[in-house]
């Protein structure tokens, strides 16, 4: 799963230069396993160039700083929560997106997360980028489809949408960061989690089941 | 806050020399603060001593190594979450849960947590004490303020206990570390989204109110 290519890798330069989109995926991975052993304080940019076979030099030339390598990689990584499905039915979009979360904790997606959280705490760029390339969207889909089941009357509006996107994105976190192998038996926890948390979320929304 | 005592600091030391507890709280806030500052990785035995005021030799008397350090420190500084409340009524129960786990994030607890988050995914004695240490506790506090609202006819029976602390320690951790200060209105956040979840947990519940 490493080897997944950010499907907005394009677009997260900060330069001006001609982009080779391979050399791109090159960093952005490197970056991701380099984070994952040694942490973004272990992280050094010679280390990244190193395991993605380029000069530290081209490495600057798309990258100012250590910094900006690992908030271009939260972007990059960050972009594979999927697009909104609007079912018609509250049920299947929200078990839809607890999935496509669920999916993307699993994968380079969450291990990027967790690598830079400790990070995040003291580093506002990085902080914020985590904000905007993980929380946002996905609030953002949380909020659509409360309108929709809202506007069906399949539920009674809803007082606090934020709230509703925490117990969407959070249980999902604490279960896929904090659960280790040895009391998941299953071998997607976060999948799992997320089939077992619909019913009790479409209860906190007081869904009115056909 | 950093300097906040572990309550049972004097148990958990591995070893069976004469302790003195406050060299041991030296070497616990060092921890702590090298951590957050340098992570797992960039964290040395060497630094934590210098920062605490001993020797390395005093401080292998007491740990053996940098895991045994860090996991001491991640059992001292997790044992903050208090005890249960049985306060007869399910909606103050869980508001004192809430209350105390968005406390425990907030404070050494939460910022122990995050800095070890990333290293967990790949050092199995610290994801194991991560979950000993913060969720069991949490899991069973949750188990047990069911119960007694199930014996109570507060609630009808709950089918899967583990998602309602998910439902408790997800939304907490997401909310407490992925929401940048630019974004929460309250210095407290934690605290905050505790209170506004307590009515969608009760929904969810099935919670009948009198």
């Amino acid at each position: 799963m490493t080897t997944h290519l950010p499907a907005a890798s394009a677009q997260v330069s900060p330069r001006g230069r001609p982009r080779d989109a391979s050399r791109d995926r090159a960093l952005m991975d490197a970056t991701l396993a380099e984070l994952q052993r040694h942490g973004y304080s272990g992280l050094t940019t010679a280390s990244v160039a190193k395991r993605a076979g380029v000069s530290t030099a081209t490495l600057y030339r798309r990258w100012r700083s250590k910094q900006d390598l690992v908030v271009g990689a939260a972007q990059a990584w960050a972009e594979n929560l999927g697009p909104d499905h609007d079912t018609g039915s509250l049920e299947e979009d929200l078990g839809a997106l607890l999935h496509d979360k669920a999916l993307a904790l699993e994968g380079p997606s969450g291990r990027l997360l967790r690598a830079v959280l400790g990070e995040a705490a003291h580093n506002r760029a990085l902080a914020d980028v985590l904000f905007d390339a993980f929380v946002l969207p996905l609030q953002d889909r949380v909020f659509a489809l409360l309108e929709r089941a809202v506007a069906r009357g399949e539920i009674p509006p809803v007082e606090d949408p934020l709230v509703v996107a925490e117990m969407v994105i959070g249980p999902m976190v604490s279960h896929t960061f904090l659960v280790p192998e040895r009391e998941a038996d299953t071998p997607a926890p976060g999948r799992d989690i997320a089939t077992r948390l619909l019913p009790y979320l479409l209860r906190a929304l007081g869904h009115r089941r056909p």
